[in-house]
């Protein structure tokens, strides 16, 4: 028997999904809970590992055995985490190898005085940007391409090409701009690079065309900055 | 010459609007980032007194003399409240006398497992209700009503009546769901035992009747309980 647990985090105050010693993360958190509800060590896998201070609203992860009440989990979870699911899977159901796309957002509070309710829930950008701009290089992102650029040159990726299945920008409410996408696997900072790199662009410090030639594999120094973690969420994973 | 100032705040660390000695509150910390940038003592008049705890996405307050700029206040103020705008207004502008009426939300999250995102930010109502019966008691409250059953009995109000412009409930978001109601001026608690009364009835333990016989002014005591304060923010001010 295979579990499967949706689980949602605000994630301010973690250093990120993966277990570490001495620091508080929420694979952590969870499989602490969960070994205090099953009785036994119960290792997760996930379907997208998020970094420090990087939020999800849809997670998925599996483990071996039966599943624990959700309600008992969430007793025992800090609030910043809470199980919305806990249930059984088929057989060998495996969160990471089984998830055959995620799908992320970038929020962007585009106001100039930050809302008071947008704090670490969104990237601070007061500044004009060039929409046309912005939707031309989310448009050029559709199909499969050397992301090189857009993750750090220290790596454990081995390979560099993935499959973006749409991306887009879009209103996601008043003075909120969010970019949109959804792509096989991801790689580490991956859409806070490309963030970075587009803000960059419609900020006028790049064009569609220079965007466009770094998803061929382009080097890492030619990306722009990696936006701020606290700007990212998980929004789903298909299966 | 006076001024108006548009104010936002996530009123869970502020111990209310109103300015209290040995204690953090709105009208504190704003009138000493307003004193700083001014140089003198600037008192301020607000459109709407919130509680502790209380939330405001667009608050009005005034004061005499020149605006201070709203940058430079942001500069001065905690994260948990921003200055909108600072704008001049004109001679002798009042934020609270000439307000014609105040606008209030109340957020309920009803999903079993409360959002990380929703701490703080919304009561937590995991529990069924009756839709039509909140429906029926919203839809009752519109015209003159008196108040006497949904302020504290100890009260420095002296009049109980207050004209209800509107008043509804309506889906806010996945799993939210808002109560939005207009009024001249509102009493202490008012809005939060309206709700509080509400669920009372939407969860078995009254009627729509019974609702309506406690807007002519029947004792605190036949009302319900007051919400918690986290569900209720301060919307909008209208002149």
């Amino acid at each position: 028997m295979s579990a499967r647990l949706l689980i949602e985090y605000d994630g301010t105050h973690f250093a990120g999904w993966a277990r570490q010693p001495g620091v508080r993360t929420i694979q952590g958190v969870l499989e602490q809970a969960l070994s205090t509800v099953l009785r036994r060590t119960v290792p997760l896998t996930v379907a997208g590992r998020t970094d420090s201070g990087v939020h999800a609203r849809a997670q998925v992860a599996s483990h071996d055995g039966e599943p624990a009440p959700a309600r008992s989990l969430n007793g025992l979870l800090p609030d910043d985490v809470r199980v919305i699911e806990s249930e059984r899977a088929a057989d060998g159901f495996d969160a990471r190898r089984h998830a055959r796309s995620r799908v992320y957002s970038y929020r962007l509070f585009t106001r100039s005085a930050l809302s008071p309710f947008e704090r670490g829930r969104a990237c601070h950008w007061p500044y004009p940007l060039d929409r046309a701009l912005l939707d031309g290089c989310a448009a050029s992102l559709a199909g499969t391409h050397d992301f090189t650029a857009f993750t750090p040159t220290q790596t454990d990726h081995v390979r560099f090409e993935r499959d973006v299945i749409a991306a887009a920008w879009r209103e996601d409410g008043e003075h909120v701009l969010g970019f949109w996408i959804e792509a096989d696997t991801f790689m580490r900072h991956m859409v806070r690079t490309l963030v970075g790199t587009m803000l960059d662009a419609a900020s006028g410090r790049g064009s569609e065309e220079a965007f466009r030639e770094l998803l061929a594999g382009r080097p890492r120094e030619e990306a722009g900055e990696t936006a701020p973690a606290c700007g990212l969420y998980l929004e789903s994973v298909r299966y």
